[in-house]
């Protein structure tokens, strides 16, 4: 278990760096995250490098017992470089630079920009790259932060077309593919071919697609240069990313995929009170990833803020925060950042110490958890994460959506979230996978609006059903090709005969609410609906709800068809949350699914299991007491007494548990 | 009577076209309009021209009894022409190039636009000129979507010069007459002349309106150079174009008077809930641009939407839609579009039949709308919609208050629908009328905010009250000359003497509501008022209500000024709608307009004539079913019975009637 | 005492000068200020230069007894400069031109721009620097409108750079004092040091406000360079330049102190209902720039607007808000403007007579108010304004507080007025005093958010207060040195030891309320507070007010430290109202501040004096009558009588008493 802190000793007199490693030491850190903005101080002028700090740096980290994370600093090119080559600077679609003065302001694509790249990762791969107080690497910081995955420039315009005669051979192909005849926009020379700038109305939406899946290519390719480097110079060094949680405009499951592991930057408070079941779907994406074990690159250790000033984190949450990380598949901890910085845009983006460096209430409570965290920690090692359930969650239907949302109100990733909370109040956990992964060790597939399908995937869905699968999928499935091209077919297209239905009419939905009506084993429940109404013509499928107003009343709103051993569920609309949930628990009952602990007590609980061994996390994210009745007897590991019966954790409060071992 | 629908061929495998072709004459159509975004597909490359598949599938269509309306694929320049010429693109205020990647990217002013323009509509027209199949054209497509009638490049700015050359001859003229000595913006140079680019603030409000005016001719000349092409190669066939309804950037009177006669395209769900007022408003406008009959040339058959869907037509919407557009004077119904296009931007327009080819409940409706009106053909030729009251709806008013509202909550074109609708609920039929159109075929006359005033415009007015009719007018009428510069006159400026009244005093009124006490024939109506409140010195006039709060209680709020054989009512505020309907009716009784049908009733009602036969339409626009009492006989032309008393429509039920007839 | 109005012959027909004049006497006036925007005529070639119609208008004037102010034309340069000097125009931070069409379209920073200006102000101060019909010049006029402050153009990116040489001296020293170490911010030449143009997130704090100060700073010298050039041709003339009242942008400290006055724009229904708190606040602002009498050089006086009409002024509001400039050091009133112009972008900017020229309820109201000033003029004579209160108001807090505002709700300005508000109702008259003056005549020093701090202002502080001042400060103080770099030492950092108080936590606050106890002299109120919460430890302080919720409950929210003779009171949150006014109560009476007249009784009190005389201003701001008792017995200046007891003030009523001379 790793546990520590990012730092930027370069924001620091170096006379204070002993302090600091000191107060670290003592707040249990083993670890600590350097460099990644530093690339003005490594290489103050073009092919003049200064590591000399950095190198003692690293020593009196080493010193104090913590190991060293290098991030390479491409994501702040010096200004000197700007200079020479101000074609690096991205453009939005108005032709805008995006000039110098904050970060992140390079366009992936740029040659010049790989060449300085490959040179300062080069010089850090070969300097740190054996070195023993250095463990592993991470790439650049956050790729596409401030919108910065698409860029507009000349570059990514000749880049976006190299990308797309690789993809498509001929022209031909992508005029076809993209339906490029609609509105005369046939391309007869590859030279041609436009990215999404500025234009009177709305571009294609296969163009777009394409586009944004090039642009999270390009930053997939610009990890990737970085890695072949690192790897050539280091041995027994692992490499990371930091990625960000929910961030939609780079493919994750591509990202994820060059790297050791996979980090995130958890900021709960970043957006307002935290909220406990969004925190946990993205911590239960990014172990989904690379389907492993993760890090928390930077968990938020204080009020975040540039010009404004977020919340504080109550008495508590860091520590919360720290667990619920660790239950769901953490197995880093680097809190952000050790000292408030006293500058720069970031000046109000707080650490574990503010900025006059004194410990607080929260280093206390850091150091209360670090020296927790060592105790558990051999309990925690080879541990895993383990799931019945599964969510389809591809980035290429998020992005179709996201060009064409079709309502309003629609979101993919909210209605995905919507069925990811039925589960996490019942405290069973699940994994997201990816369009085109194995599915076979699931029981239940929840695969809301699975906008775009092709045919092995329509197979691979069917395969999992006739195999005893339940699958659950919604209205909007079906509409689309992988290149964003309606089908031809009745809806819902592909999936027609594994769902045995035919959607003869639809309505997207701007009342209030249309009325539905759900019988589940004889059982009827009257509710409501809204955002989409599909009309559904049942074929095979056996009718699970109808609508009770619209013109469509009467007609079928839910239905499910038996297939092979498993059942495909078809819901045409939006349900509303009480009827959504009774479908979840008809769902999870057929599927045989294992009850959640402590499901709806208002404690968080997740496990982390290796051989017959289950650590059980609970988490209590609220400020008032919760308590819960306990099926069984434990024992504490926290508190290192045994529990059986009635729970209670404090507000804020977290309690490990080991099954008892009865013989 | 054209019954039709607008028709890709060049979106779908030719195969399919046959069968197209027959689903077409199976719902009783008899013309399809086609071609006008196929440039690139008719010229793939400069000078290669490719006619044939047009050529098959004008056969084909003809084959099955449906005439062709070509449209001119100008809207749509291809990629090869952009990039051999880029200055053909329009430009934002700021300076953007609003580039490639959807439609309408051209601007109306470049003469290298105008050259291919010339070879494509020429080729065309040589070719179908004389097809016998062939009826008529649609210049371009909804000239001035996306906001591209005003556009900020080089082109226009020399355009604008060589214009403004032409209207006032002399800089001195220009500078006096813009009031150019207001803050150094005198012109000593016609190179110095603008364009309203951004700038510091806001600009010279002569110069904006100039430059509307200027905007909107260059559409005009635009489409005048298209029409005397086909003039000049075509035999019988008409010439139209598609309008935009209530589309404020063009002056519908000057783009329309070159024109054998209008279309427009009406999408009563683009805007959320059908407003059956708007509706009847635009079709009574577009009726009058020409003063005669016009066709519907994009009629919603389907659920509208590009990224977003809009909600699906109610069943029995399509038929309504298609009856009211009838009874107000439409002599050709085209359904937008065919068959949902599988790709582009306009992915989800959806069309008559959806991307899957199959008809469905839209189809047999449409279908039975067809059925019914080729029953009514024989009786609806020739006849017309005639009126008693006019309202006076100038371009140059909308856009001189659209560049000075005066007031947040104020726009021309809701000031002028809330009288509109005092007339629709009581069906009452109108027409609208240009400042320079003859006035003497009405009784009433409503024109709202005559904001500018020119002497001839004053004296044509007060000519129509001398001779009998009755005026209705507003606050912030005679406010400025036709150059939008504000009189030096005491208000209401050349309406003084017309209007018998000064406005000593005018509040442009923030808060929530002013009271008013109206009195008309002796009888007291208490209300209220906003927007605006003229302190009225009656002079000539008498007073018919003042306000009962603000500074200005017991000051004059409106007024009645008989002149010759007539009166001129000045209403200086705005009225609520209670105050404003008793006005109304007030002054229908002094006007001496007959009495509409079913007043009141919630049925629709408008009618079409000729010599003393009368087609009587009524519409239901509701979801419930609607009675009303006849006051006479009629016989059903839908249902062929004979019909007195009672009438019952059913949701969203339509009838057509005619009295019947004595002897 | 002058009185007078804005006036544009050069608008108007030369034959109808005369009658203004004629008018303009009648209505008292005695000044005119004239030529502001002038330049295209009376330089309407470049070196050609066109006074004569100047001179005749001047000489009309004068002939009716109005002295003339001149303004120079600077802010509207003539469109054959601009065409010679494209460089002349302002880019915004995108890079966009803001062009030719309205006004303020220059670079303060352009050179060329300040040859012409040289010639123009030279010609102008060579014709009139010795007449003696024109007493005095306005420079520009509102310098800065538009937000044309910040601009972004190249000039002004080398302007920035020669201004930060001559502030730092070395790079080194503005890479230290920035923290440009930072994201890799660090500048190594000269020439890469950027202006904060579009970037792709935010820029560094310190950078934004040197860049706020610059573009401010430049204003000043732009100003600078035109008085420099006045005072060489002027003799008996004065120089000012009309100020916006709140206007953030410019450090109006700085720019005052080249005037031998300030004077400024006052448009109290501008924003909607007059504020008149905020109205007292300007004029206090204002004149405490010079801490000296005042001239309003632009008094609204009709209904202001450019497309949009505001409402209009009540009767008796603007001879209510001559009399509250008065009442506040105002030595001068110039209405703005005389007759409304009839064509130009300030159509609906309403003058004391409207576009008909006629005299009107506006023009009669100003006549009074003319012939009543008249009969004063003699008492107000050499009159001040004196004060016990100062507020703290540096303009670099302000920018530091727009450039990071901590909290959304927080706005430096509000703050301010907030506590200005509190004394307002009290009738106790205030100042404000900027960081580096002398405070030594105030009893009572409120300093809100004191956000950035330099050890000789804390100095100041401590000196003010152990001299026996009593010292208000907030939350958010001590937090930045005065390069806007955060402290290194415990909050409040360098006003800790004054202070008495450690904050060793704090909360930017985003629920509905936080709750709070405070105890003053035993007495217990509850209430709450937002926005922010810091969490005191009393070091020698005392506590004042407790949080009563969150989990800072029981934790000091407000304390008092006595330091020498005086009290230092620190307000960590921002309180309710009624705790705000409790805890003013209390610091007045500690620092023994005379009581307010008429405290809280709905009338405005305001007092000028001069050796014992005091003119008493009563002014009623409502649209109700207003009675409030007298403590004394007084003579009325405007009615001639002797007033003791009760005294009642008609709606918008206004009253000028004298104390009653016993002796
Ligand atoms: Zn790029
Ligand atoms: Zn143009
Ligand atoms: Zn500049």
């Amino acid at each position: 278990m790793y546990f520590g802190v990012d730092y930027y000793p370069e924001h620091w007199p170096e006379e204070r760096w002993e302090t600091d490693a000191q107060m670290m030491q003592a707040a249990h850190f083993n670890v600590v995250r350097i460099a990644e903005f530093a690339w003005a101080k490594l290489e103050p002028a073009e092919g003049h490098f200064d590591f000399d700090w950095l190198d003692r740096a690293i020593e009196v980290l080493n010193r104090h017992g913590l190991k060293v994370i290098i991030g390479t600093p491409t994501a702040t090119p010096p200004k000197w470089l700007i200079d020479k080559h101000p074609d690096i600077l991205p453009r939005d679609p108005d032709g805008h630079v995006r000039g110098f003065g904050s970060r992140c302001h390079y366009c992936a694509t740029n040659e010049a920009y790989h060449w300085y790249t490959d040179i300062i990762v080069g010089q850090l791969a070969r300097r740190y790259g054996q070195h023993p107080g250095v463990i592993g690497w991470q790439i650049d910081n956050e790729f596409g932060c401030h919108s910065t995955v698409r860029c507009y420039c000349d570059s990514c315009q000749r880049a976006f077309r190299r990308w797309l005669q690789r993809k498509y051979g001929t022209l031909d192909v992508l005029n076809k593919t993209w339906g490029t005849i609609f509105w005369s926009q046939t391309y007869t020379d590859w030279d041609q071919v436009i990215i999404p700038r500025k234009t009177v109305a709305e571009h294609n939406p296969s163009l777009l697609l394409d586009f944004y899946r090039f642009a999270s290519d390009m930053k997939v390719q610009y990890q990737r240069r970085q890695i072949e480097i690192l790897r050539r110079h280091t041995t027994n060094q692992f490499i990371t990313h930091n990625l960000m949680g929910l961030f939609p405009e780079i493919d994750y499951y591509e990202l994820g995929a060059d790297l050791d592991f996979v980090s995130w930057d958890n900021y709960p408070r970043l957006l307002g009170s935290p909220d406990r079941a969004r925190l946990a779907m993205t911590h239960d994406l990014i172990r989904s990833i690379r389907r492993r074990n993760f890090w928390v690159m930077e968990e938020q250790s204080g009020p975040s803020g540039w010009g404004i000033v977020q919340s504080t984190p109550r008495p508590g949450e860091v520590r919360l925060w720290t667990y619920q990380a660790v239950s769901r598949g953490a197995d880093g901890i680097v809190y952000f950042r050790w000292r408030t910085c006293r500058f720069g845009t970031e000046q109000f983006w707080h650490g574990v110490i503010n900025h006059d460096g004194l410990p607080r209430r929260r280093y206390e409570e850091v150091q209360r958890t670090g020296s927790e965290l060592k105790r558990l920690a051999p309990l925690l090692e080879g541990t895993v994460v383990k799931n019945e359930v599964a969510f389809l969650y591809p980035y290429d239907q998020l992005w179709a959506l996201d060009i064409q949302p079709n309502n309003p109100r629609l979101n993919y990733t909210d209605v995905v979230k919507e069925y990811y909370t039925c589960l996490h109040e019942r405290n069973i956990g699940v994994d997201f996978v990816n369009h085109d992964d194995d599915l076979s060790q699931y029981k239940l597939l929840i695969a809301p609006l699975v906008y775009m399908v092709y045919p092995d995937l329509a197979a691979r869905l069917a395969r999992f059903v006739q195999d005893g699968g339940v699958l659950i999928t919604t209205f909007r499935s079906g509409v689309k090709d992988w290149n964003n091209i309606a089908t031809d077919k009745p809806l819902p297209g592909e999936l027609a005969y594994l769902l045995g239905i035919e959607i003869s009419d639809y309505d997207s939905f701007y009342g209030d609410k249309v009325g539905v009506r759900l019988e589940l084993n004889g059982e009827l429940s009257e509710g409501s609906a809204d955002t989409w109404c599909d009309v559904i013509t049942p074929q095979s499928a056996k009718r699970l709800a109808a609508y009770t107003s619209e013109y469509y009343s009467h007609e079928a709103a839910v239905t499910e068809n038996r297939v092979g051993k498993g059942r495909a569920i078809y819901i045409g609309t939006r349900l509303d949350s009480n009827l959504r949930s009774k479908l979840i628990d008809y769902a999870l009952l057929e599927a045989g699914v294992a009850k959640g602990l402590l499901a709806h007590s208002g404690i968080e609980v997740a496990i982390r299991e290796k051989d017959s061994m289950k650590l059980i996390f609970l988490i209590n994210h609220t400020d008032q007491k919760q308590t819960a009745a306990l099926p069984g007897r434990y024992s504490s590991l926290l508190s290192n007494r045994s529990i059986a019966g009635e729970i209670e954790l404090e507000p804020y409060g977290v309690e490990v548990l080991k099954e008892a071992e009865l013989f």
